[in-house]
């Protein structure tokens, strides 16, 4: 497969973006594959993903975001994001005691549906050691309390970074993160919530969700910021449930829900295909 | 169609219940046509809804309260309402201004799909008058303030009870009924919210939906109680929705959600197949 | 609200397309509202939708046309349709016995969400005719058989043409249409299926379904062509159903999603959302 | 966990039944833990799945069948199945090169969502014998081809008899079963078939739902008979796709509808709940 520039986009809208941007593209050689864009009126916002083949591109691929800023980013006040399809994305997981969606993740690497390397995975417990060993993953067992917090997540950065690690998937990791190491990560650390937020935030989603006598059950997958579970939203589904179900049941089909939607998310992140603003998320075809 | 007998039934699981109540039909040359049984071991009670043919059934159907009271009923502290096939529901639909639901209701019920009669459309305001005439339904205007609240509830409650009523929708009315008319209706009132409860709870759940970035929208349809939107749930549906969708394309996709999940509560009621029990709702097959 | 200009375009995949249209739209001074494209590489080729603000558009909105083709559109070797906005399109309804299309299209026009006019409700039967009184929509009792359907269709297609109609929907329509109308109305008559297309093509298909026990029962909305059921598909949708469903549940069942399915059509077929090309669509944002 | 009886039962439907079997366990002082039954008055036929406690029942576990048939199945003409809860269910999984659902069921099994015993992962390849390893579970090629098919499924069933194997489940096994297996195996063996059965049936069921220009793809999982694909239905599901998807998206995305909905199929066989009767299936709550 040929090497292919994605080009993520933001700024404030005005006439003429949409023309200027597959111009430059255009003029220097580069053919489309894709290209959406979105205007929220709302805020008055425009957001684009573009992608072009490189092949005839005369703009070598190092020098493109300079050319970009200069030629185009700059008048139009862009934040931008360059991203190559040759270059394979690095991901940490990060795990407590729920193995579900870690051998889900594992599996989708396995089969090669998820094209990325996998640099880590950390865990505050060793109960899912044995399962990265299955794949030949490496564990970190790092064990976080109220004391050695702030000491373990700089350990944990130290790490990833060393490893470099693009993002960071919790999949199903019981400690709240720090403001700090969220800070550090924004936007690179994706969770998920076992409910469909914003109902049952916190804690015991299922129990209450079995108290409430809901019909639907469902999960969340988002962007960690510091306010817990209000992160920008990248994928949610349900599934219904009935009288007959007891919380275990919901815990049970929860977690195919869960799977799926931290999956689903991993995926869109992988193609560069979600685009945080704000509280809310773009996500391109 | 031949008339049959359903009974619903709620106690505190004990054994041979199911026994006692199909021996009972059986015994008396009732035919069983449907027979749903629940236990809550949770909370320790029993949900049971049974129905048989009268044809060939030796109790005559004006005795069978009384028989089945002091055979059955009495000794297992059995809560419990007996209906019949050939009676039809008597359902009154409350509106304001905004018609989906209402046409929903009307075309469901002049198509057959609804076996009841609709003994009135009532309103606060006049703008769907028009739909009620064109269907035939008798239209009243009852307007209500918070100065006469009280009086217009009473005078909408001896309306209803005239008519026979024998429960109320609410097809998007936008009025906080008084607890007092919530006991009065108790069980027996069932509302739509235009959100996935407990979700959104309260005013203007779309614009709130979009505010959040929330990626599938609901409706709720519940019996309404004194406390607002925590009523038993009935039923729930979402769909999905996108950055594409601004606040009026919510609204818009959020109708046809409402209309089904408002609907689906209805058929569940007018063939007695929704039990509420504390919070939570039985729906038998 | 103020006109907009929407064009609908595909031809083979080249590069610099997209390049070529906006800066048309831009230089103009037309201000993009909408953009969505789409390259199908199986095919090779290129499609675009593409909707733009007329206010302080240079080019006169009746010359558009001519000079959108001269410009761009013939050296691309394009095939394109121009829409505005502020052209209410006008559609005509087909209907045999079955209301539960017809009252919900008429819903959806009556409460807004169908910004279009309904030229005729045309049927080989009488017995909607109150339905359309009720709406106040003109009703044209067109009664076909063997004999008299050449006559028929003819006599049909030249009072919708009187009628400046736009395109048909078949809602419900329980007649077969011949070739010559089909080809006379190509892309503009829209069918509801009751299946899930391919499956279950032909009559009877809820008698089918039950008989193979499906768990899930669906609709197709699509394109009418020559072949019977096997035209482009613009939406589907399914309902889950078990063992304790007859076929009379299946069709009531399934009256929910044909309505959904057929007015999902519809809409995005007001919205010029939609593209057929040979037996695919493409369904823009 | 104590131990409990589940019995499935059919047969013509007739006055009594549910009366004579709940009083058959009541009298003998089981506890009912949960009651299901069925009429489909199509075919005249009864269904039902009744489980109790065995705590205190009178008749001892290996007495049951004798008294059960004795006293009750004999004079009602049932056909009946009698499970413990206590004895784990032991199934076989068949596998060629596809590895997504064999993960998705070692995953479930590996963490106690499959309360069962796998016997032996069989494929007539070796490329997913080192999954069978990492999860520790014997793996057995059998390689087939036209020559060997009797003699190799011979040795098959041979080998799982020998390890008492209950059931058998095809996850994503491209060989056609001879008749002599399916009938030596009949109601014992699930498969996956990759669409919403019953459109594409046979072979390469996503390159022709992408040419058909379908809109949602599905999974069916169903008993395998000796008519390929018309096996009677345990599960379904579809996930909407559109004209973004190329045929390997479409195959990306079938997995997981796979996955989920073969999942689905062994959980409700490990379980007892599901019932075929002719080319149907009874899914019990």
């Amino acid at each position: 497969m040929s090497n292919s520039a994605i080009l993520l986009i933001h700024c404030p809208d005005q006439p003429g973006l949409v023309a200027q941007v597959t111009e430059f593209v255009h003029r220097n050689r580069g053919n489309i594959i894709n290209l959406d864009q979105h205007v929220d009126r709302h805020v008055g916002q425009f957001f684009m993903r573009i992608e072009w083949d490189l092949d005839n591109f005369l703009i070598p691929p190092d020098k493109i975001s300079d050319y970009f800023e200069t030629l185009i980013g700059k008048a139009y006040g862009m934040e931008w994001q360059l991203h190559f399809t040759e270059k394979r994305p690095r991901m940490a997981i990060f795990v407590s005691k729920a193995s579900h969606c870690l051998y889900d993740l594992l599996q989708r690497h396995g089969t090669g549906e998820f094209d990325c390397d996998i640099t880590a995975i950390v865990s505050n417990h060793r109960q899912l050691e044995y399962i990265a060993e299955r794949f030949d993953i490496p564990f970190h067992h790092i064990p976080i309390n109220r004391e050695n917090k702030t000491e373990q997540e700089e350990k944990t950065t130290a790490l990833l970074r060393e490893l470099n690690t693009d993002f960071i998937v919790l999949a199903r990791y019981m400690q709240v993160l720090s403001d700090a190491f969220c800070r550090t990560w924004s936007y690179r650390v994706i969770n998920i919530h076992h409910s469909f937020l914003p109902a049952f935030k916190g804690a015991r989603p299922y129990e209450r969700a079995f108290e409430r006598g809901v019909k639907l059950i469902g999960a969340t997958s988002h962007y960690v910021t510091a306010d817990l579970d209000e992160g920008p939203i990248i994928a949610q589904s349900v599934e219904p449930v009935s009288h007959h179900h007891t919380v275990d049941d919901l815990k049970r089909i929860g977690k195919d829900v869960e799977k799926r939607v931290l999956s689903q998310a991993v995926y869109l992140q992988l193609r560069h295909l979600v685009l945080p603003f704000g509280n809310r998320t773009i996500i391109f075809n």
